[in-house]
């Protein structure tokens, strides 16, 4: 199927309008890769398809030759439009199993918070799962119940799948939720907050000890 | 190609959320079916991709028996999902030329506001177009400029594909916009702003007298 390692989850960026404050995207994932970001998923809930296809164009120029997948967040249309990677969605996105099935080889990954969303990933082969929320965030204000270390070292266990912990993870935490089990971990805004996003990679890097 | 024949366009309902008011979207669709409305399509920009394929596949279950076309909105995946007839883009949706590429035999549409927009509906060979604004309106805020009566009937008559027009079109100058030569009409408000949608559906039947 999809040609995902686990090792290039380690460090997954998942991008935040938002968060850019005037930075551009596509310079900022390059800083971001060139400190160590090994995956990267483009999220932008209020885009159109156009803009979100033409950001995921630009993005590709910038991870392909780095041999770091672009993920889409829920627009598998621009996934299959722009020939990214592959495609993330959750419980409030396109359902996992038409997503598998419109996705062919790419590479599908889903949002875990329960054993029922685990289940739902084996069930509909996700190739990877995100698990969180590991600890308590304000990026996605929607977000479940926090899971704890305890919370995502069960349903890790019980993953068949590589996963990575999202939601919270930080500095200090990273190396701890890492002994849980996950490939890696992905982050958001400790990632896209600091103005030095490169540096900020670096330091996640040396933290996780890979 | 896709099976759209000239008089389903006649009387097209474009859905809006903001302007249900609470009514069922459902619900709202097969009144306005039952007064005479031709095609449907389902348009939601705030909207993720789960509830957006969750409409499709209910609207679905009343347009298809109805023989009515359900056409999607930007969302080409909800669009692959949901089985939906078919799909709608504008300027700041995925790329004409990618969406044709991926919809194959379903439907595409295209807005089109100027003679470049027309040249690429027909190099991509969109099914139909949807021509506008034709007059004021007050539903797209981001609306280019209007066509007015004359700049409408200069695209129809280049376009060699049916049209609709779209864009401030009312009882009062429906029948006018009709003698320009589109196949027919698309409104958004003056079809979903009356409590009874079917009676508003009914009367532009009249008007339009077909």
């Amino acid at each position: 199927m999809a040609r995902l390692a686990p090792e290039q989850l380690t460090l997954y960026l998942a991008t935040d309008p938002d968060l850019l404050r005037g930075r551009d995207l596509v310079d900022t994932v390059a800083e971001a890769i060139a400190g160590g970001v090994t995956i990267v998923q483009l999220r932008d809930k209020q885009a159109d398809g156009g803009p979100m296809y033409e950001a995921a164009c630009r993005l590709l120029a910038v991870t392909r030759p780095a041999g770091v997948p672009l993920i889409i967040n829920d627009r598998l249309d621009v996934m299959l439009a722009s020939g990214a990677d592959g495609i993330h969605v959750g419980a409030s996105d396109l359902p996992l199993a038409k997503t598998r099935e419109l996705a062919g080889d790419h590479i599908v990954g889903y949002s875990v918070n329960t054993p029922e969303d685990l289940a739902l990933a084996i069930q509909c082969r996700a190739d990877y799962i995100g698990i969180g929320p590991a600890f308590p965030t304000s990026t996605k204000p929607d977000a479940r119940a926090t899971l704890g270390l305890e919370g995502l070292g069960k349903l890790v266990t019980a993953a068949p799948m590589p996963a990575v912990a999202i939601g919270g993870v930080s500095l200090e935490n990273c190396a701890a939720t890492l002994a849980c089990g996950v490939a890696g971990i992905c982050v958001i805004s400790a990632l896209l907050n600091p103005a030095d996003t490169r540096a900020a990679a670096q330091r996640f890097r040396t933290a996780l000890g890979r």
